[in-house]
Formats: C-alpha cells, structure tokens, sequence
C-alpha cells in the first residue's frame, strides 16, 4: 500500500520552483553578500529581490521585511523585541498561541485571554484585558493544532481605537503618558491560505515560516511596520539592518521568498480544493465513525485542517495503527507531540483530558489526493471499529 | 581570464559531499523530526547520527552538541547564555574578537585584552584582567582577518588554575563564593585546518561555523562542556535539550556534520598545501612588490591567509581593479566591509589608518590552485606598479 502523509501543518516538502530557486545559490553563487566584489554584490542584489517578492505578496515596503532563521526565531524578535524596549508594560497573548510566542511572553508582565470553545478569541474579552500599560498583543492568525482563524483585523480595529484613546487621554492630562501598542500575528500556519497584507490585516508584526509553506527549513521573516523599533536579539556583523546579525542563509532566503511567492498563486484553488476534500473527510467519518467529534470551529477553520476526537480511542494507538499502514498522522502539534502533557490549546477549548488523549491532527496540503483522503477515512473506521 | 576567488574565509563553497549529504532531506525526507510516526523519527534518528559525527571530531560526548543557524548565533548564545546566568559577573574577552562576541559582550560587565603587534594574545596579559567576578572568557582561536592563532591551550590552563585558587579560597573564607570560570573560544575560521578536540584544549564552549567550512549558510554548533547551564536565548517548542527552540533544519544540520568529518580528513593535506601556496605567494610579492608589509604572526597563523599592507595603494581601488580582472580579494572582513571604519582588529595589532586603508585580505581554499596564486601575484604587482 502506497504511504499518504497527512501533517502539512508540521512540515511541507520543500516545492520545485522553491529548490530550483535555491540551487544557484547552493552551488555556484555562495560568495558572502557582504563582500564588495562583483560576485558578492549580485548576491545582495539577489536578497534585496527576495526582500522586494516578499514586500510585494505582504502589501508593505521591502525595508519592513527581516530575514530569520524561521518561525520561532521571528517570534522571539517580535515578543522579546517589543517588550525589552518597554520594561513597565505588558504582553497579552491569547491562549492558544504557540510556544514559540507563549514561553517568551511568560518572561514579561503578561496576560493571557481565553477562547471561545470554538477556539476563536472574544475581541470583548481581549479588550477588557489590555490596560494602560500593555504595549503588545500577540494573536495567531491561525491555529496550528485546531485550525481555527482568529478574528486579526477586527483585534487591530480595537487596537488602533485604544491607540487614539491613549493620546486624547495624553493630551488632556499631564500625568499621563501614551505608551504605544502594536499588534503581532503568527501566520505561520495561515500563509498557505489566507490573505497576508499586513495593512488589511492591520499588523505592526508578522511572522512567517517557510518550512511551512513548501520552502525551506529555518527560513522565515519577521514583517515590522516602520517607525516600530525592535531590541536586537542576535548581535555581531549588523546585518539584516542589524536587527538580525550573521551571514545571510543567500539559498534560504531565494527559496522562502519563491515559496511564498508560489503560496500567493496556489492560495485560492488549493484553499477550494483542500476544503473540498475536508469535507469530504468529515462526512464520510460522520457515516463511519458517528460519535466523532470535530474540534474547533467549523467556519473560522484553516481549509486543510481537521481535528477530531474519537472518544474513547487512544489517540497515540490510534497514530501508530494508522502509521503501520503507512499513514502519517499527528495526536497534537509535532513541537509538544514529544511531551505527555495534553496541549495547551485542547485545554484552553475545554477539552477533557480524556478527550484531549484521543485527538488526532489531520492537515492536508498540496500532495494530497481524494484516493488517499478515502484511504485515511477507511482505515481510520476499520481502526477504530476494532 | 578564467576568474579566482580568494576569500575563503568570508565564505566557502557546498562541497560535494556536504551537498549529497543534504540531498535526501531537502526531498522526501522533509518530515518534522519531532513528529512521531516512523518516517519522521528516522529523520529523528538522522540528527543523532549527525550530533555523534560531530562529537566525535571534537572527541566529546554528543549531548555536547547544540545545532544552531550558524557561528553568529552561537556565539550569542555562548556570551549571553553564560552571563545570563552571572548578572555581577564580568566577561573577557580578547581585542581581535569578532562582532558576534565582541558587541554582546557590550551589553554585560566586560574587559578587554589587547593583543600584541602580531596579533596574539599575551597570556599574563588576560591573566591580570582576570578577576574574582570573571566567569567567562572568550578568545577566537583563529582570527579572521589576520588569521593569528590564539593560545587557547596555555589561557585554559590558567583558567583552571583560577578556578582552583578560587575554589581554596572559598574553602579558606566565610565570605568567599567561587564563581565558576568558562572559557569560550569561536572556531570558525580554525575548524579547516586546527585541532579541535575539546579536552586537548581545555574549552568549555566551542563554535563552528558550517559556512565557512564547506558546508551550508546558517548552520553550525555550540559546544557546551556537560554541566554548564546557559540562559536560552530562543524560545519556544524547546527542540535541542530546550536551548535551541525551533523545527530542526535536517538539511542544515547533516550537511553540517558532513563538512566537519570533511574538514577533518582534509585538515593536514590541505594545511600543507594551502602554507605552501601562501609562501609561494609572500615570496613573490616580496620579489615584485617589496614594500608590502604581512600582517600578523607569521608563525601562529591558519595556513590559508595572507593580510597584506601595500603602503600607498588604496584598498578598495586595489580590490576594485583585481575584481575587473576577475580575482576577488578581501579589503576586511566580509561582516564590516560594508563599513567606512578601519578594522578594530588592525587597529588592535597598532596599524595606523593609512595603513589599514592600504591592507588586503587573501584567503586560499580548496579551489585555490598554484597557476591561481601566480596570477594573483602578477596582477597584484602589476596593479601597484601603475
């Protein structure tokens, strides 16, 4: 039996047109851009054409992109950044957020805001939590476990109303000072899918990752809206306008920004097709399997994402059968699959512990067909009805 | 004219055997290493082999190793990482460090160590700097744009001598609290040609840099004697033992570890025929151009590099004029070219401005071939004499 991969939310395969970007730049071109021959100049032209892709596929200007070493480094220049720049104010994360965001948030005065058991925040509730002092909001675009698409524009709404509330504030008193506050989102997950112009969005921060989005691994951005100034996190040669130093990753870079470039094109038919083939997998289960239950919210969901519970399965046999036949499914998000604590997300949506342990994670992507898709359903109700 | 590059210590070119090893894993075996069906835990088990072939080049123990995104990044997470930990501690550091130890530093209690005129550090020197409250000290073993070899053998003798007093001291006195002492050496211009056993040198952090040893940008280690706690630096998902968060790049890391065993079976072949190549090239420019000042020690100095003085010659006029012949040479370290600054590290061994305006940097690698070396001697000369 042919094997099906059905983790896309954890790692994508790197894509053609990404790889043939890259090749050049693994092989004949790996001068440092920051020397001053013309070799080495046209592969810092070749970033700055990178940075300008990105620019393009994000709404924003070229100067508002940073290159990372990936998602995670992206996130702690976002949260770390921000917050070292201001040591009276205060973080507030959802609680669903990645660990990525989650664990450097802890290291600051922070707030976290519930979520509806759908997995989507309350903008009521997120409001009600930021006060004077907060000079942060940090909200997934989408959640990689659950899939759930969290309301960004309408938190920046709110964002930008407290922002001019502040200043009238300001201006009437003497004893008060407008700290400023600016809103993160980690679309590492969302990129495939969704819209990323950061102005309709209304982002100051954006992360990216392009081992999820059929680029390399480690490679990544950080978008942040000019006139935000951000503490450097890793420190030396100054490049990356010295919020970012150490010798660029020319191949990675090229490779994230074909990759996102190629995400933008694909973005509507696969988010259709993916859809498609969600529901497909969602009615054939229901017939099969009837006590499944589909966690998070069904409107607001990444097209390529089911998470369901089978009550009563274990969700680590469950994994193991289902690999044993060649199929590849997550119980959870691959960075904690390695701890034994249920996720924090099933928590945070009220899940049981019981009903978080017999979770599985199912992410399509572009490699997926409809055979396999029935390939999963079948095994997955033969698995379980034994 | 055929082109020739030599700036192998800005950046080295994918070896063959760095790229076959990276191969497998930028194609199908793009799986999540923390995921847990069977396909992804051999990826899994393909950076454990990658972290036991690194060990054992350094001949320590494989949970020594930390992955990171390079010799920027390890570094920072050396410098902070330790004195993180000591906030009344002071860091050490020698004059000719680069800025990936150097500006962190900045940012603790620090001292630093002047070199002498060729480079080296004075080992009584750093010795009287040394102090109850130094916990870290940090000498690159090799410098980058000299290419002087540092002590690091005789400074980790002293150091465990200190360590020592401290410790009878403590033992002696109420009010004495040893702190512990580290010593840090960045390696990433040695690996190619020096040593790098960790106990025959006595360091307590080691880091390599794959892009400057024939293996991909944004890769490399930190070696971190077993016992020693560092602060992270990047959170999150808590791959690496926790102090290194992000999805392991699989590429970056087996290509790494294939450079290194690479660098080692290459390491004496090449260091002789790389000092003969040198020599070759001193001599005849001293025959062409006698005026040209070396820079640097002479006898501790990496096998591959030559820093010139051409007193009278503009650098940059003389880089510019060999890179319209098609030869590419350095005028500085690639990570502060881009800067109108004279090098710290040439003012450090007490070159004047002028001089350090009129100073090349040649770096030979594998590439480099004798008929290269003549051709640069020719042109360089014939250059000058114009």
């Amino acid at each position: 039996m042919k094997s099906a991969y059905f983790d896309y939310a954890a790692a994508t395969p790197i894509s053609e047109k990404s790889q043939s970007a890259m090749k050049p730049f693994m092989e004949e071109l790996f001068y440092n851009p920051s020397a001053l021959y013309t070799a080495a100049q046209k592969v810092k032209q070749s970033i700055q054409e990178a940075r300008k892709l990105v620019a393009s596929e994000l709404g924003c200007k070229s100067s508002e992109i940073i290159f990372t070493a990936g998602g995670t480094e992206s996130d702690n220049l976002a949260i770390k950044g921000v917050m070292e720049q201001f040591p009276q104010g205060n973080v507030v994360i959802s609680a669903v957020e990645h660990d990525a965001v989650t664990v450097p948030a802890k290291q600051f005065e922070h707030k976290i805001c519930a979520v509806q058991s759908n997995g989507r925040i309350d903008v009521e509730a997120l409001r009600s939590l930021i006060d004077d002092k907060t000079v942060l909001v940090s909200v997934m675009y989408a959640n990689n476990e659950i899939g759930t698409i969290q309301p960004i524009h309408d938190i920046a709404k709110i964002i930008k109303k407290i922002l001019i509330e502040r200043k009238i504030k300001a201006s009437s008193s003497n004893n008060f000072k407008a700290l400023p506050i600016y809103l993160h989102t980690d679309a590492c997950q969302a990129a495939n899918y969704l819209p990323l112009l950061t102005n309709t969005l209304g982002v100051d921060l954006m992360t990216l990752n392009g081992g999820k989005i059929y680029g390399p691994k480690q490679s990544g951005i950080l978008y942040v809206r000019t006139g935000l100034v951000l503490s450097t996190q890793i420190l030396g040669g100054g490049q990356e306008r010295s919020f970012r130093s150490g010798t660029e990753n020319v191949a990675g870079i090229v490779g994230f920004a074909a990759s996102l470039k190629e995400a933008g094109l694909m973005r509507f038919t696969e988010s259709d097709r993916l859809r498609q083939l969600s529901e497909l997998f969602i009615n054939k289960l229901a017939e099969k399997v009837p006590n499944t239950i589909v966690n998070g919210s069904i409107k607001h969901r990444l097209p390529n994402n089911i998470h369901i519970t089978v009550p009563g399965c274990d969700n680590e046999r469950l994994m193991m059968e289902l690999d044993e036949r060649g199929l590849m499914v997550a119980t959870g998000s691959a960075c904690s699959a390695s701890s034994d604590e249920p996720s924090h997300v099933l928590k945070a949506i009220g899940l049981s512990d019981a009903h978080a342990y017999s979770s599985l994670r199912i992410t399509f992507g572009r490699q997926t067909t409809e055979a396999e898709v029935r390939q999963l359903v079948n095994n997955l109700s033969d698995i379980v009805a034994k």
